[in-house]
C-alpha cells in the first residue's frame, strides 16, 4: 500500500468555515494519522451564496469593480471576475441587481431592474472572454432580464415606438423589441447561467408568484407582474422566436433566467455541475483513494444539488468512496448511501448551542477526521 | 475475509441508556452494514452507579431483598444479589447505608451507621457464597466500617468496657476491639471491594474532610470525625495488627474501605477491573475482530478508571482494535490513543439542548455505528 492521497471537495460550513478553511481543517485532522500523504484541496460550492467566490479562489481569478446602474436606478458598485484562465468571466447578478442593495422600505419588484447585470456582462465582452459564468442568486428585480437585455443593446418599445420604463411594472406597455442593436460579441461567447432552482417564466410556480413577494410584491402586483412576464414572453416569442416561457429556471432572479435565453445562446446549468466543471474536480479525483467532502447540514435536501450529493455522484462515477462530515446531520441520511456517500459523520462534540459549535468548527473538522483517519487506518475491510 | 465478530462492550449513558440499551443500539446500527456478523455484549460499568447492576444483569443474577438498620438506625429495605454462578454475592452498601436513605434536613455524619451494610453481608454468607463483592459509592457514614463489623460480631468499647454508640462522632471514646464474636464465616470468603478512589482514612484527602461535607458535616465535625477515625486507626493497628490508616481507598464511605481491611481479608480493586473479571471480558475478547466502546461522555478524565480505557487496555493486550463513542467527546482525548483506544466518534447530529439529546440516544448510537460500520466495510487501510 502506496502512499494515500486524499480529495478533499466540502463546501462552505455556513457562518462557520468557508470551504477552503475546512479543506485546512479536514487536512490538518487526517494528516495526524497519515502524515506523509498526499493532500488535494478542492474547495466546493453548490450556486448557493459564495459559489463564483469559491470558483474565482480555486482558480486565482482577478477582482474587477464596475459602477453600474443599481437595482432602483441609482448607481452602485459591482464586480466581477475573471478566473485564472484570462477567458473565463464569473458575474453575480446580485452584485448590480441584488436585493441587498434595496432597503426594506424601497423593495418595489415593479420598478426594479436588471440594466447593472447587463452592465456586467458588457464588461466582461470588454475583456475578450470566451465564456461568462452567470450567478443568478438573490436577485431584487422582476423585469424578466429586460434591463440585462436593454444594457446590451436592445430596445423595449411601446405601441408609439417610445422605450418604455425599465422595471417588471412597465412590460405591460411592451409592443415590440428591436435586438438590432445588441451588442454582437455575445454570439462569440458561452454563456453559462447557474441555476438551482425549476421554476418557470410564469404561473403559480413562475418568478412573480414565488419569489415576487421577497422582493416586496403585495399579491396584486404579483399578479400584474406575472400577467407582464407572461405578455413580454408572448411578444419574444412572435417577434424573436424564442419560446422561453416553460423552460425550467427561466423564472430563477426575476425571469433573468428566462431573458438570458432570450437574448443569449445561454445554457442554465446547475450550480454544483458548473462549480464541478471548472474546479477540475473530475480530473483531481483520478488520483485520489478516498474524497472527503462536506457541509454545514446534510440531510435528505442534501441530494437535491448540493455540494456533498455532487461530489459523491462524480466519484461514484470513478468508483472512489466518499465520505461527508457535517455540523448538523438531519432525517433522511440513507438516501445519501445509494448516491456515491458511503458515511457521514456529525463533527458536534456534544449538547451545545449553535453559536459556540459555529466558533468552534475548525476543531470539531479536525477531531473527526483524524477518527475516520484513524478507522481508515485500521484497515478492518 | 470471513464473518466478522463485534465485540460491544459500552458503559451506560448516563440519564440516556443502560449499558444494555447501548448494546442494542450498537448491534442495530452496525447490523445493517454487516447483516451476518456475529455481536457479542458485553454490557460494562465502571464502579460507578449501576455497576453492581451491570454484573447481575451479566450473570442472569437473582435480586435478594432484606430489612436492615438504616444509616440512622431505623430500618430499611436493602437489597444484594447472587450471581449466576450460585457461589458470588454482590452488594452496594449503599443500598443499606446510603445517603440517598436520609432526608437532607437529617444528614449527620456523626450518627449515621454503616451497621445494614453489615448485615446483607451476613446475609450473603448465609448464603455460602465464596466471593462478596461490595460496591462502596454513596454512603451515608462516617463510621470507618465500624457499624459493620459489629454486625458481623466485632464489638466497640469504651474505658469502662461498655459498647460506644454507633457513628463515627463516637469513635472518639473508643478503648478496645473486640473481634473474638467475629463470624467465623469471614475467614472463608473473598472480599473483593469496588473502590474507585485513592483517599486514605485520615488528613486533609481523607474521608472526613472530603466527603464528610457531603454527607452533611460542618467545618468543625470534619475535624472532630478526623481525629475519631485516627483513633480509631490506631487502636486497630495496636490491637489487632492492623496498618489500614495510609493505604488508597481506605478512606472510601466514610472509612468503609478502612473498615473491611481491618476486619476482613478484603482486597481493593477498581470497579472497572472487577467488572472485566466477573464478565468474562478478556474470553470474549479473543474472539472479536472489533470492540465497540462508548459512554456518556469521553476526555481526559477517561484513562483514570472508567469504562472505555478499561475495555481498550483489555483489548490492547489482545491485540484487537477499539472504537469508541460518546454522547460528548471533551478535551484530551489525544491522550487515549495511545491507550488502546483507536478511534473516538461523538453521537450528537448537530446543535441541541442536552435533554433532546438524552432522549435520542439510541437512534443516535445507531447512526453513528452505521456509519463507523460503513466506513470498516470501506477496508481502505
Amino acid at each position: 500500500m502506496g502512499k494515500k492521497t486524499f480529495l478533499l471537495a466540502p463546501d462552505s460550513f455556513k457562518e462557520s468555515m468557508t470551504a477552503k478553511e475546512v479543506c485546512l481543517a479536514m487536512e490538518k485532522g487526517l494528516r495526524k494519522v497519515y502524515p506523509d500523504a498526499r493532500y488535494i484541496h478542492v474547495p466546493m460550492a453548490d450556486g448557493g451564496e459564495g459559489t463564483m467566490q469559491s470558483l474565482v479562489d480555486a482558480s486565482g481569478g482577478t477582482l474587477y469593480e464596475r459602477e453600474v446602474i443599481g437595482p432602483l436606478g441609482r448607481p452602485v458598485m459591482a464586480s466581477y471576475d475573471i478566473l485564472g484562465d484570462g477567458r473565463t468571466a464569473v458575474i453575480e447578478m446580485a452584485s448590480a441587481s441584488g436585493i441587498h442593495l434595496v432597503n426594506k422600505e424601497q423593495r418595489n419588484p415593479l420598478v426594479t431592474t436588471s440594466y447593472g447585470t447587463g452592465q456586467l456582462i458588457l464588461a466582461c465582452l470588454e475583456h475578450g472572454v470566451t465564456s461568462i459564468i452567470i450567478g443568478l442568486g438573490g436577485s431584487a428585480t422582476n423585469d424578466g432580464g429586460a434591463g440585462m437585455a436593454e444594457a446590451l443593446g436592445a430596445s423595449f418599445l411601446d405601441a408609439s415606438g417610445t422605450a418604455i420604463k425599465r422595471g417588471g411594472g412597465s412590460l405591460g406597455e411592451l409592443e415590440a423589441i428591436d435586438v438590432s442593436g445588441l451588442d454582437r460579441r455575445l454570439k462569440k461567447v458561452d454563456i453559462i447561467v447557474a441555476c438551482d432552482v425549476a421554476n418557470p417564466l410564469c404561473g403559480e410556480q413562475g418568478a412573480s408568484h414565488v419569489f415576487g413577494p421577497q422582493k416586496g410584491a403585495t399579491p396584486e402586483m404579483a399578479g400584474l407582474l406575472d400577467a407582464n412576464l407572461a405578455h413580454y414572453a408572448e411578444i419574444a416569442k412572435q417577434q424573436l422566436q424564442r419560446d422561453v416561457r416553460d423552460i425550467p429556471g427561466a423564472g430563477a432572479a426575476g425571469g433573468l433566467g428566462a431573458g438570458l435565453l432570450i437574448f443569449t445562446e445561454a445554457s442554465l446549468q446547475k450550480g454544483i455541475d458548473i462549480v464541478i466543471h471548472y474546479s477540475g474536480l473530475r480530473e483531481k479525483l483520478a488520483q485520489a483513494d478516498v474524497v472527503f467532502t462536506g457541509e454545514g447540514g446534510i440531510d435528505f435536501q442534501t441530494k437535491f444539488g448540493k455540494t456533498p450529493h455532487g461530489v459523491a455522484r462524480a466519484a461514484k462515477e470513478a468508483r472512489i468512496p466518499v465520505i461527508a462530515i457535517a455540523g448538523y446531520v438531519g432525517e433522511g441520511i440513507d438516501s445519501l448511501y445509494g448516491e456515491g456517500i458511503d458515511a457521514v459523520f456529525g463533527i458536534v462534540p456534544g449538547a451545545a448551542e449553535l453559536e459556540q459549535l459555529l466558533q468552534e468548527g475548525p476543531r470539531n473538522v479536525e477531531r473527526t477526521m483524524e477518527n475516520i483517519g484513524r478507522v481508515i487506518k485500521l484497515g478492518l475491510g
